[in-house]
């Protein structure tokens, strides 16, 4: 059969690198298409001319257009045949992305541990998407629950990573050259910089935007994800498709706009968790939960910790979970993140 | 609060000049979205070559693209609070937008005026998109009724400000190095030039679009206009999405292609209104009067006033108001502008 | 009147050259979009660094983006009163498109057939799209039977023109310097190379996507396509969009990759039937016939002719016509073309 059937559970072995298929050069089109997908306004990744003002050569890319296409090249591979995309850590964004820039990506297993009822196993991958001068932009783990096809397989030794719950702060990359001592407050958007914003508080970002098929399928397309459930209406029983999580982060991330402007750049992923399927017609809102501050190398670049959740109820900011510790049933997304700005 | 709750009435001061946030790098890629998003065929803003032998150095973005990009960074500063838009006076085009351009938009508060309810008033404001280098691009007059929040302020001293009906052609600037001497008309699709319209004549454009929720939020979006009534189903008691008015705008300008394909430039917007609301299902259509013809200062360059109505029933070119003088209810817009065409 | 009426079948002469109005600059955007729109996933399409290791200087365009641009152009010289698009023959694409080319169309008239009934008649035209230096980008014949205006006009004389079953393979272009000598098969994200496909082999390509009215209004206004049919809700009485024949080519292309991954170019197109109506909602898969194989001048680039066909039903791969010779009704399109691929 010449058409990709996916990886199964055990396929997988431990060690082994998985080269992903497609790269793709990136232009000024990707850069629109995400405005017009998503309610993204932060202004180091709208304009050459801000990003020049903050030490750059040119405006980046949003980072997670980075995150999507590194991420889409590893789902023929990686989740195919996936039942659960379970986690992520360690996530570091090493190198802005910009128009013409060429990206592959590649995993490496670091991780494998088959289920007790020997269906099923979980898979831990370690990704890094590279440019085309072989720099790492991107480097994060993921682990996944995947089907076994041959349930006689036998079980493979079980190794759980050692994965940091949170990057520590001297782990973050400061992109070169970035500095915010000239930094442009008024055409950014918001007063309230780094100093303002203090553990533990909650801001509710207020915007809501309504989900079409339209949208979420071609962004999903635009990161050459494969997965069915994204695409295909008669691929579930209920007739419905799934929306893509990563559709879901890039939304909730725009919308923390209004309360976190000067928030401008991703620097790593802590951990994240899609707590409840998307689907076509809900309105999307968010709010976000300073988890922790930090200083960096830069004398006017902070790092601030951020949990950023997506919800499909309206006045819910700060109702994360139930007395059971599970996630309401309002709950998208609870992304913990570190971004950096202005001290 | 560390979001954005926009302005009310009291919060505007004569003369006070707002910088609005989130500049923008325009590229191919808006072009190729504008593209998708309507059916725009002027040949001057499709194709580098054809803009190259009418003396530009390579083709510039529709112009409607400049007045949404100006517009949209206005929206937090001077619509988010808005009852209704009310009119827009003196737009100027002063110069092209090509891809590459960075673009900001500043206004000023040049009148104001409570309403006798102590409840809103009215705000007039002058905006002017800049590029990079500080040329100015884009100068219009807009006003709308805003909401007071504490209805205990005084009111202001009521200015209005004197706004001409129409731009004087004269004072409609053409861009440096346009020529239409060598116009390669069949290559622009239709024989018709300035000389061929008279005062007077309606222009039905025939064909209609039905519009979908997806595009009218990719469009609007891209222009990162941030009013929630277009994007949130749960913002308005009827579960509907007001279509952004500049998207029946360009819609219905795309459409004045069939009949008026040489109108290749828009070079002022003397008056425009949102007769009445748009949402998504609509199938829009849209007819021309021409109001004006003037020569310009170049021999080759011929200014054309046209009335642009949208309608939402097929079949009503030329009809626009009731007995009354109020706008029929399948009217959706009323725009006055000038282009210049071959003459 | 000065809008577009359309031509009708009396309007052709035999040997009449019309050249199609809106040349068109292509960037980056246009890339992006297509890649949005369908599931477009050739790596040498995708990626600058992987179209440099196969010697050509940059990735081109997909060559259906220069299809559907040269074919867009045609409509409003050709088709605008076509009652049927009946076939497609001697399509060849003589050298790929890059972003910054700009697009020329125009087409001559090749034969001429009225029909028996005296109220429509066939046209036969041959079209040519070029780029800004004058080359030949693509070369096609299409014939349409178009309506008669005047009834009483006299038929003209008929003349079938000869076309060719099939492309021989010398005919191919082969673009200059390309070449598969050092193919980085792992990128492209498949083994199967040119000897591995056998003459009668039947691929299913397995994934399905669900098609939504935004999304094929997009992509045919991309290309400037002006079909009243699919964009107006109102203009057939049942109150559908009818879906342009070249969404689901593009479409059922793009599923091909599973399977086809290393099928990175169109070279020719030998014929090509729209069988059956496609709307919004239809859940379109793919699946092809490898009809011949044929070595090319260079030694490491084989062609590869495929019958791609797109369905409306799942699990029909190899099904085609009943057994009177008729398409099946899931069967959308049927298209015989030619590909080049690593040998």
């Amino acid at each position: 059969m010449k058409t990709n059937s996916g990886n199964f559970f055990e396929d997988y072995r431990l060690g082994q690198v998985i080269e992903h298929a497609v790269p793709r050069t990136v232009s000024g089109g990707e850069r629109a298409l995400y405005h017009a997908l998503y309610p993204a306004r932060h202004a180091l990744h709208s304009s050459d001319a801000f990003a020049q003002s903050c030490g750059l050569a040119q405006s980046p890319l949003d980072d997670l257009i980075t995150f999507h296409i590194v991420f889409g090249k590893t789902v023929p591979d990686i989740s195919l045949n996936a039942v659960a995309n379970l986690g992520y850590a360690e996530g570091r964004f090493l190198q802005p992305v910009y128009a013409g820039d060429s990206l592959t990506s590649k995993s490496q297993v670091i991780g494998l541990k088959e289920n007790s009822n020997g269906k099923s196993g979980v898979v831990y991958v370690r990704t890094q998407g590279s440019n085309q001068n072989g720099d790492v932009v991107l480097d994060y783990v993921r682990w996944v629950m995947v089907r076994k096809n041959n349930l006689d397989a036998a079980a493979p030794e079980t190794v759980i990573p050692y994965l940091a719950k949170v990057i520590a702060p001297d782990d973050l990359a400061i992109p070169q050259g970035l500095t915010f001592a000239n930094y442009p407050t008024t055409l950014a958007g918001e007063p309230h910089l780094w100093g303002d914003y203090e553990i533990g508080e909650v801001i509710d970002h207020v915007d809501g935007v309504t989900i079409e098929e339209a949208e979420h399928m071609m962004a999903t397309r635009l990161w050459q994800n494969t997965a069915k459930v994204h695409f295909d209406a008669t691929f579930r029983d209920d007739g419905q498709r799934l929306i893509y999580g990563g559709h879901v982060i890039s939304m909730a991330r725009a919308l923390s706009f209004n309360g976190l402007a000067n928030a401008q750049m991703i620097a790593g992923i802590n951990a994240g968790a899609h707590a409840n399927p998307c689907f076509s017609g809900t309105t999307i809102r968010a709010w976000s939960e300073v988890l922790d501050k930090a200083e960096t190398a830069s004398p006017d670049i902070g790092a601030l910790r951020l949990r950023l959740v997506a919800t499909s109820a309206a006045g819910t900011a700060g109702q994360l979970r139930d007395e059971a510790g599970k996630y309401l049933p309002h709950v998208l997304l609870d992304l913990d993140y570190w971004t950096l700005m202005p001290r």
